[in-house]
């Protein structure tokens, strides 16, 4: 799988597991996993789905304007950058935001998010 | 120096480069430097520079938002996460941009750019 579609495929994964099952996204991250979320700091697996199932909204939609992505390194890492609108439930405007997601190769060939940074954009 | 504080002392010297003397940013760049720029792909220092230096803009000027960072893992990089402005000459409104390094060291115990993802955010 070429790393455009590998991506692509991750980011379509990734939201739609945020939009309908946000604690799920548990299993795409492991104990030295980082987020920065709007500048917080949080290690961990747990801690971060902890951290995203405790926004303080319920129903959410996700919408994709770009993705781009290169490969990190020799370690087989990949670096896939994101940006889109968040709509929430009961808001008139969608929140613009970006994204990065810094993927690592699994001992099974499958990847996990070992970097993960998020931002609003704001108008 | 704390990964938070060389970030934004990278950041701020990046831009500045950027908006004084853009053929100067090659120094940040190497062989295997990679850009997308837009979507567009580069690589190479002297081929990402000239991509730089012949956008369709000459003067400019970067206003950084936010800086975030996280390690990239055990090689010593690091990634940084950027939002901010850009001010055009002879433009009436900024453009919002984010953008992504990841920086690597060198065996001097400086930095290089490995990985640079830019992407205007429109309204």
């Amino acid at each position: 799988m070429d790393p455009d579609a590998l991506s692509k495929a991750f980011v379509e994964h990734y939201y739609s597991t945020f939009d309908t099952n946000r604690a799920g996204l548990a299993n795409l991250y492991q104990e030295s996993s980082m987020l920065t979320f709007e500048g917080q700091k949080i290690q961990g697996s747990q801690n971060i789905v902890n951290k995203l199932t405790s926004l303080p909204f319920q129903q959410c939609k996700h919408s994709i304007t770009t993705v781009d992505c290169q490969p990190s390194g020799p370690a087989g890492g990949m670096l896939v950058f994101v940006s889109g609108n968040l709509q929430l439930a009961g808001e008139q405007h969608a929140l613009k935001f970006s994204q990065m997601f810094h993927l690592m190769p699994t001992p099974q060939g499958s990847f996990y998010v070992f970097n993960d940074i998020f931002r609003l954009n704001y108008a």
